[in-house]
C-alpha cells in the first residue's frame, strides 16, 4: 500500500527528490547485532555513483552518507537505521525551459495526471537518485547474506545486440574482471565492442540498452514461499521496480520457451550426499522456493530516455512543441550500467527479508 | 507476508489441495454494488477447465464453485466473498508409488525441505489447480473493469519457437478469433503450425513452452503508484507467480535492450485533444503509472514439467532412481495453452486493485 | 487493508455472513508439523456454541467446523487451513418484518450507509457468528502456544457491578472452576449474585454489560516490538475488535491512574537466578515486550443490544418507528458470557503471530 | 510487521533514538495539493515540547523540524514527506552509571533481552521522545481533516482521582481553556485541585497518572471497516502503541459495563432530516463504523516510571542493586499531560486514513 516501502520483515522506505534538500531511506526489520558502519554504505554508494567514468552521467555528487539511527557502538539495535545522503550540485535552474513539455519516455505526464503537481527539478521524485537509496539499504542487506555465507554478484551481460560470455561459478573472480572495466561486464573479450557501441551512441546523441544479470551463490533451500510469495515474484517484483527495467527473466526465462520439457527438467542427483542438479535451468527455484543450486536471473534495461537529440512532443496543455534538453546537460548513454549496483542491492534485500521469513515455517 | 494472498484492496485468499476436499478462494475488498452471479465465475472457470481440448490434461472436474458468502439479492455487500470449487475425479493412489522420488522440475523437493511434509496427491498445493481460484476471483475483477470501460485480453503468443501475428487493437476480434482453435490463439495463420509441434512432442512423449501475451484497453491515466508499487512491478509480480512461468516483459520488454533511445522513446501527440502516444513501446506505462495507452506484456511458460519419458532422479534420502509417471497419467503437453485464462485473471486482479487504490491520491 | 484478515504471520481471514450457506476461516502461516484434528476445533467451538446454558441465547446449531484444507496424515503442511462451518436453524423470515427499522445498537444503519446495501437475516456478517471462526482460529493457535509451555485463559471478571474475586496463577485450577457454571467465571462465591442479576435482566428484557480478563502465563520475555507493533496494541486491537467490546486494559489499566509511581513501578528481582518483578502493575509488558511476568489484562462489553423491550427508532427514511424484536427471538442477556472463549482465542491468536515474528530479531 | 510503521494508506514511519544525532518521520501516502509548511509542524510540536510548563520535564529542546522532501511550492506531491528533527541539549554521560541497571517500568530490560544491546542514552528508542515524530505527521492529517470539516480534540480528563467535568460539544471553547492553564485540562474548575496533587508529587519525588479524553466533531457515517478494521480497534492499536498508555475505552467504555442495555442503546432520530441518535453512549461508532456522532474516547496513562526516590532493582547479571536517577533529572511529574498532543496526533492520523480508505466501498 505504501508506495515507497519495499519488503515484508527487513524492510525500507525511501524518501526525496533529485534537487530537493537531500533524499534517504530508513530500514525497518534488520536483527539486532550485525556491525554496520557508515563506510559500508558509502562503498556501496561509490559504485552507483554517477561520474565514475565517461559512459555515465557527470553529475559529480560524492554521495555522503550519514546513518542517523539505529546504530549503537558500531552494532545494528533492532531499531530503524536511518540513512541520509545530501544533495549537492543540483542547479534547477535549467529545468525551468523545459517544465511544461512531456519529456518523451519520462514519468512527467503521468505524475501530472495523477497527482496534478509534480516537482520537475531534475526529475524530482522520479529521478533515478532514489536508486542511491536503495544501494545504502542494499549494503546492509549484503552484510547479512555474508554472514549466512551467501554471495551474490549483478553485472551486465548485454549492451545493445552484444552479449558477454560470463560462467556464474567464480562470484569472486567475476569480481575482479568486472572493476577491470567501466562497464560492469566480466567478460573482457566483450567489452571493447561493447565501449565501440556506447561511443556511436553518444556521437549519434541517442542512446542504448541493456541486460543486468544477476547470481546468488551458497543459497539454502527453503528461501521463498508458495503460491503469492514466490521467491522469483519477489525479484521480479523487485527488479521491475527499478526505473527502465522492462523485462525479468529466472533460469531460462524466455529461453525456455523453445526448450523440450526433456532438456529444461533439471535431473537431481546425490554429489558427496548432497541433493542438487545436474543442470541449472530452472535458475535455483522450484515451486517459488529455493532448491540450493545458484539463482541466476536477468533484467532488461530500455534504452535512456533522456537523449540529446530534439524531440518532437507536445505541451500539457496538448500544443505541439519540440523537446531539447538544456546544452550541457550530460545523461547516461546506457542507464543498465548504473543499473548494476541496484539490482544487485535488491537482490540482496529481497534474499534477506526472504531469510529472516524462513525462519518461522517448521516446528 | 502471508504466503496465499494477493492485492491490497481488492485482495484474495486461496487455499486447497489439488486431491483435497475443495479448494477455494475468498475475495476481500470487492466494492458493494456490483451484479455477481455463480454463472459468471462458473463461465470463467470453463475456459480454464482441463479437459477443454486435445492439448490439454483430460482430467474431468467440472468444476463446480459455489458462492458461499458476500452476495446478497445478487449483489456484493463490501462483505468476503467465498468460493468454493469441489475436487472430484481425484484418484491418489497412483501417485503413491512415486511419493518417494524427487519429480525433475517439481516441487516436491523443496517442499519437503521447508516444511518437512508434503502431500505428495496430485501435486498438492503445488498443484497448477490452485489457479482456478484465480480465475474465479478474476471473473469478479473483470466484472469491476467492465464497468469501467477497461477491456483485457490473454492469449498465445508463441509455442516453441512459433510466434502468432496479433494486432491487440480489436479485443472483441481477438476473442472471436481465440475461440475457433483449442490453443487460445488468435492468429489462425500460426495454429496448424504450432498444433503440429504439439502433436510431435506428445509424440515423443515430452512437452513445450509457450508465451502468453496480455493486453489492457481503455486503461486510464494513472493506475499504479511511483517506486515500490509500480504497476508493471505489481503485473510482474502477479504473473510470476503463476505457476512455470520464467520470464515477464512490459511493452517491448527484453527487445528494448537493441533499440536506440531516439526508437524506442514513444512521442507525445494531441490526437482530438487526447494526449498519447504515437508508438506504445513503454507498453501503457511510464514511471510505473498507466498513460492510456494499452497496456501490453507478455510471460513465458516454461515446457511442462510432467511428461510421459522416465527421466533419472534422485530418492529424498539420495538414491538413485528412475522416475516415470504412471500409465494412464496425462498432462498438458504446453503448460502455456492453459495458462492464457489464469494471465488474464491475474491482469484483471492488478488492475482491480490498482483502479480502487488510484481514488485516495489526491485531493 | 483487509477487512477480514487478522495476523501477521500467523495469519486469518474469515467470511460468511450469519444466515448464509455457511461460514468459515482460512488461516494462513500455521508453521509445518502441528497436530490438528477437526475435534480440536470442535471442541474449541462447543465452549462457545449458544445453546450452551440458559443464559445465553438458545439458538442451536451444534456448529459442525470441517477441515477443507491443509492437513496432511494429520498434521499441518504450511498450506492454509480452510475450515467451514455450515449454517443450519437460520430461519430469516422473521427478520423481513425489522428490515427497514434501525436498530439501536446495531449496525445496520452504518453498513447501509457505508455501503449501501445490508444482509439483514440475522445481522448478516454484523453478527456475532463471525466470532465461531475467531475460535476456530485460535484453537490452532493455542496448540502452537501448548509446545511452547504457553498456558492462556479468559474467565468472566464483572457482570454488572459484580466483580469476581480471582488469582490468575493457577490457570488449570481456574479452568476447572469456571465450568462448573454457566457464566465462565472461576470464583464460585460471586456466581450466585451474577446469576441473580440475569435472572432480573431477562425478567425486565433488558440486558447486561461484563468485563472479561485474559491471562498468559509461562510467557518468553521478549514478545511484541517496540513503538507501533507493541504487544498490548496487539492486544487492544484484537480484542476490540470482538464485537459488543468497549474497553480494554492490560495490567492495572484505568487503575493506574490513580497509583503514585513508586507503587506502580514493579521492582525487579532475581529469584533463583531468573529475573522477575515482585509485582505486575505492569501485566507483563515493559515497552512494548514481553517482560516474563504473566501477561493479564481486560475487556469490557457493554450490555447487549437485542433487547425484548420495544424501542423507539427510525426507519432508514427518517419515519418515526417502534423497533420490538419478533416473538420468539432469544438473545444473549448478557454477550460477555459468550464472548469469553473469543478473548482467549484473539488471545492465543495474538500471542502465537507474536512468537513467530519473534524468531527474526538477532543474530 | 514494521514496528515502525503506523497506518495503511496514510502511513507514518518514524525512527530516531533520544541521544542520537537526529529523530525524523517518513510520511507516505499523503494525497497531493495540501498545502504544508514548516510551520505547520513547529506550531504542532511546540505543544508537545517538554520544558513547556512547570510540570513537564524541562529538557529545552526547541524541536526545530525541517521538511525535508514531499513538498514543492508549498504544496504536497503525493510523494513521501520527510521530516527531521534535530536532537540538542543531549548529554548522554550522566546515563553511564545507570547503564547495567533494571530500570523499574522500564523498557530497557525487555529491549536487552529481545535483542542484546540497548542504546541506553536518554532511553534510546524507547524514550517518549519518539512521540515527536507523531506529533509532527498528526499536524499533517490535522490538516486533511480540516478540508473535510472534522474537528478534533484531546484534553486532560483526570489526574489522580480528579476527575474534569467537560462537554464535548464546543471544540473552539474547549481549545481556548486548555491553553489558559498548564495541563491541557478544559475545566479551570478542576486545575487548582489537579495542581496540588502534582505538587505534592513533585515534592515527594514521585509521580501521578492521568487520563486523556479524545474527541472528533462533524465525522461523516461510514468511517472504519467491519471485522478487523474497526474504527475503534484502529484507535485503541493507536493510543495503546502511545509509551505509558495501559488502557482505552470508546463511548462509555467500562461504564457500559453497569448500565442496562434498554439505557445504553441509543436512540435514533430524525432531526431535521439527519439521522442521528439521542444520546451517544456508543462514542459515535457501531459496528465498527462511525455513524456520525460525535466520537469520544478516552485513555489511561500509568504513574510517570522515572521518579527521584531511590528503588530497588538488579543488574542484568541479576546483582541486587539500587536505582537512582543522577541529581539534576528532571522528569515529568505526569506523563498523561505531555500525551495530550499525542493523543490528538494519533486520533488524526487514524482518521484520516480511514478516511482515505473509505474511497473504496461502493460502486
Amino acid at each position: 500500500m505504501a508506495s515507497n516501502t519495499f519488503g515484508n520483515i527487513f524492510r525500507m522506505t525511501t524518501w526525496g527528490e533529485s534537487h530537493g534538500k537531500a533524499i534517504g531511506v530508513v530500514v525497518d526489520g534488520c536483527p539486532a547485532g550485525l556491525d554496520i558502519h557508515e563506510s559500508d554504505i558509502q562503498t556501496a554508494l561509490a559504485l552507483r555513483a554517477p561520474g565514475r567514468n565517461l559512459y555515465t552521467s557527470p553529475r559529480v555528487e560524492n554521495d555522503k552518507a550519514q546513518i542517523l539511527s539505529g546504530i549503537f557502538e558500531g552494532k545494528t539495535t533492532g531499531a530503524p537505521i536511518s540513512i541520509l545522503i545530501s544533495n549537492h550540485d543540483a542547479d534547477s535552474s535549467k529545468y525551468e525551459c523545459i517544465k511544461d513539455l512531456l519529456r518523451p519516455g519520462h514519468a512527467n505526464y503521468t505524475y501530472l495526471e495523477k497527482y496534478g503537481i509534480f516537482d520537475y527539478r531534475g526529475g524530482g521524485r522520479a529521478s533515478a537518485r532514489e536508486t542511491a537509496c536503495r544501494v545504502a539499504a542494499g549494503a546492509i542487506a549484503k552484510k547479512l547474506l555474508q554472514i549466512q555465507g551467501i554471495q551474490i554478484i549483478a553485472y551486465i551481460k548485454q549492451i545493445g545486440l552484444i552479449q558477454a560470455n560470463v560462467d556464474v561459478r567464480q562470484i569472486e573472480e567475476m569480481r575482479n574482471l568486472m572493476e577491470q572495466n567501466p562497464l560492469f561486464c566480466p567478460d573482457l573479450n566483450s567489452v571493447p565492442a561493447m565501449i565501440d557501441l556506447i561511443e556511436k551512441a553518444i556521437n549519434e546523441k541517442d542512446s542504448l540498452g541493456g541486460v543486468v544479470e544477476f547470481a546468488a551463490l551458497s543459497i539454502p533451500v527453503g528461501l521463498g514461499d508458495p503460491i503469492y510469495q514466490k521467491l522469483e515474484a519477489h525479484l521480479a517484483y523487485a527488479m521491475m521496480s527499478i526505473p527502465a527495467s522492462k523485462g525479468f527473466e529466472i533460469g531460462e526465462g524466455f529461453q525456455s520457451v523453445s526448450m523440450p520439457g526433456s532438456v529444461h527438467n533439471d535431473r537431481f542427483e546425490n554429489i558427496s550426499g548432497k541433493i542438487q542438479t545436474e543442470t541449472n535451468h530452472a535458475g535455483g527455484i522450484l515451486g517459488g522456493i529455493s532448491n540450493g543450486m545458484p539463482i541466476v536471473g536477468r533484467v532488461a534495461f530500455k534504452p535512456t530516455s533522456s537523449i540529446m537529440q530534439p524531440q518532437k512532443t507536445v505541451t500539457m496543455q496538448g500544443e505541439m512543441a519540440a523537446f531539447q534538453l538544456p546544452e550541457g546537460s550530460r545523461h547516461d548513454p546506457c542507464v543498465a550500467i548504473r543499473a548494476v549496483p541496484v539490482v544487485e542491492a535488491m537482490l540482496a534485500i529481497v534474499l534477506a527479508d526472504a531469510m529472516l521469513l524462513n525462519r518461522c515455517v517448521k516446528l
